[in-house]
């Protein structure tokens, strides 16, 4: 028996009767408002991948014994669409999205996708709602592909029948007054993942048992938390992005970029293997080492009294780089030197404008940028 | 500002018009049919809980945005009503689970609620499809209590809206020719929870990750996958079950059943509670130790191979006590004896039949057992 593959031909498309006005750019809430249309897929484990269909942006209606409520089948990625100067509507390396997609997918047993036909299908969506991607610097198009197991029974098995779903909403900058560089507190009571879990994977279950250390945090005026992990106290993540440290060698003057390594526990986040691509080809080897490796709260406590410690910040896709300003840890509080009158280091502030230079075409990247639409 | 407690005064029932017979006892397949009706309560971080309303059984409407699709907001408990010889309808021990619900709601920041007035709604919903309560040795009425983030957005944060819904599912034994004894596959490679995670709690989160090693076990003969932790390679669990050991001293002829204790990586099981409760009441202690310990496979090997591994089976509520006949470690194999000719061993047998004594009424029990509808 043959089962269908994910195939973007088959696409039959519905138009919304209501097409919607562009909210102001003032009015965009991350997350929150949502265009006119949707992508559904469903998928059957005897018969493959049915139609894809563009439709009116709805409500989905599932049986309460569905296994996506019960058993946390599901997962999604994060991609944003820019608006370019030339009025063209480009995906920033969604090759890198469908792939880590498809391995989510592999970890809890729910089908794998061409993930060519899933970035053709996505472009058929935003081509489809092009006149609500925002303009201007800082705003954007952000994509939620979402697949859930949709199989209805309570047994605790394989899904039988799955759903991709991809919406889109218009968005700022996470920060309505661009940077703003924010404290952290270092939780070591409670672990986000651990090596032979499913912390590298963009899946559902890790995301909720992160909101108590948040809201925690959040207690104590951080805005976020910075994730620990064992005996030796290893940064792994702020909140939901990966994190970086820069440090200085006060004896060498060398520079050293430093991020968690993907170990099974960190997410393998886009933005963070973007950050570390464009920083091993901008800075200069002599002065600068890039490094993927373990680092304790305590080097970053040791450093930062020694005077080594000069940036921080966190990287994804939502906010693409969040500069960090402080760290609490027990009873101390890690100071991370800002520019003078600005919201975060040198370093912190060049990534940003290297990977925005590309995403908003101003630096062109072939591999990195796929125009879908064009206004 | 006040907001509303869960209460049972407030409930509407909307009937049914279709009301259906039931299923014979042989058609009876785990948690794939449901009976007429469910009870939903809806919560609002501003309001509190709404009016619970019991109504016909059928689908959930809910935004592609909603929470409980993205970040995993959900957890369920698994809970039995059992049809005793005088034709009573009556809970197995629901305050554990009311409790256990509550923590595993507090634990992904969902709203906690009056566990007597939850009690009393699943009360008023089984009393409305009380005919269709299988009647019979291993036949029940499964109940699926469970609560999902509903409020819709993208931003990871705390659900400003959920759900309470319950749905019935009439069972029957989960084996048809009642125990049958599995063989596990001991896992290593995959871990199920960990310090500082939220292996304890009921939530969706920890499900869907489980479903690989189960299915890799099952591609080499096995039912279900034993789960060991650390370097020890401490057992913790059998697929969704807790499990038990027992051994039997070479020397001294003592005996001792042994499970996991609840360190915060091992599911706080209705089932195990009540299995440690009927063994250490049951078994006389100049015969028996009965203790909750760190027990790693190497122990289990080892023991066995000395001829003091007597016994082992899982618990929970699905299968009350399942036997086990097997462990597949590596390259080895670990017999556990069953009784000739039989599927467990005499202690599994023996906790079987204490368990489903007060489940089907045959032996009072007043604080486990609760009367909910007579026929």
């Amino acid at each position: 028996m043959t089962v269908a593959p994910l195939d973007a031909c088959y696409l039959k498309i519905t138009s919304n009767p209501n097409p919607s006005v562009p909210k102001p750019n003032n009015e965009l809430v991350f997350g929150k408002t949502f265009t006119d249309h949707m992508l559904t897929v469903e998928w059957d484990i005897e018969t493959g991948w049915g139609i894809p269909e563009i439709k009116p942006y709805g409500n989905l209606s599932l049986d309460p014994s569905c296994c996506v409520f019960h058993y946390a089948f599901e997962l999604f990625e994060g991609m944003k669409a820019y608006r370019t100067k030339d009025n063209k509507i480009s995906l920033f390396r969604p090759d890198m999205n469908m792939k880590r997609m498809n391995k989510s997918a592999e970890r809890i047993c729910l089908p794998s996708f061409d993930e060519e036909e899933l970035i053709k299908l996505i472009g058929k969506l935003i081509e489809q709602d092009k006149h609500l991607v925002p303009e201007g610097e800082g705003y954007s198009l952000y994509i939620r592909p979402t697949m859930i197991g949709s199989s209805n029974g309570l047994g605790v098995s394989i899904p039988t029948k799955a759903m991709i779903f991809v919406i889109l909403s218009p968005v700022g900058p996470y920060y309505k007054t661009g940077f703003k560089a924010v404290k952290l507190e270092a939780t070591d009571y409670a672990t986000r993942a651990w090596p032979g879990g499913c912390g590298d994977k963009k899946l559902g279950a890790n995301y909720a048992p992160c909101i108590l250390p948040q809201r925690q945090a959040a207690s104590r005026g951080y805005q976020q938390n910075l994730w620990l992990f064992g005996p030796e106290k290893y940064v792994t993540e702020v909140g939901t992005m990966n994190v970086f440290f820069v440090f200085e060698d006060s004896k060498t003057g060398k520079k050293e970029l430093v991020t968690a390594p993907l170990d099974g526990t960190i997410l393998e986040g886009v933005t963070r293997a973007s950050v570390l691509e464009l920083a091993r080809q901008n800075l200069n080897p002599s002065e600068w080492e890039v490094n993927e490796r373990y680092c304790s709260i305590y080097e970053i406590a040791e450093r930062s009294k020694k005077g080594e410690l000069i940036e921080a910040f966190g990287s994804g896709t939502a906010a693409v780089v969040s500069p960090i300003k402080e760290i609490g840890w027990e009873n101390e509080k890690i100071d991370i030197p800002l520019l003078a009158g600005e919201q975060s280091g040198a370093l912190t502030k060049s990534v940003a404008a290297w990977i925005s230079d590309i995403q908003y075409g101003r630096v062109q990247h072939k591999n990195w940028v796929r125009v879908v639409a064009e206004l």
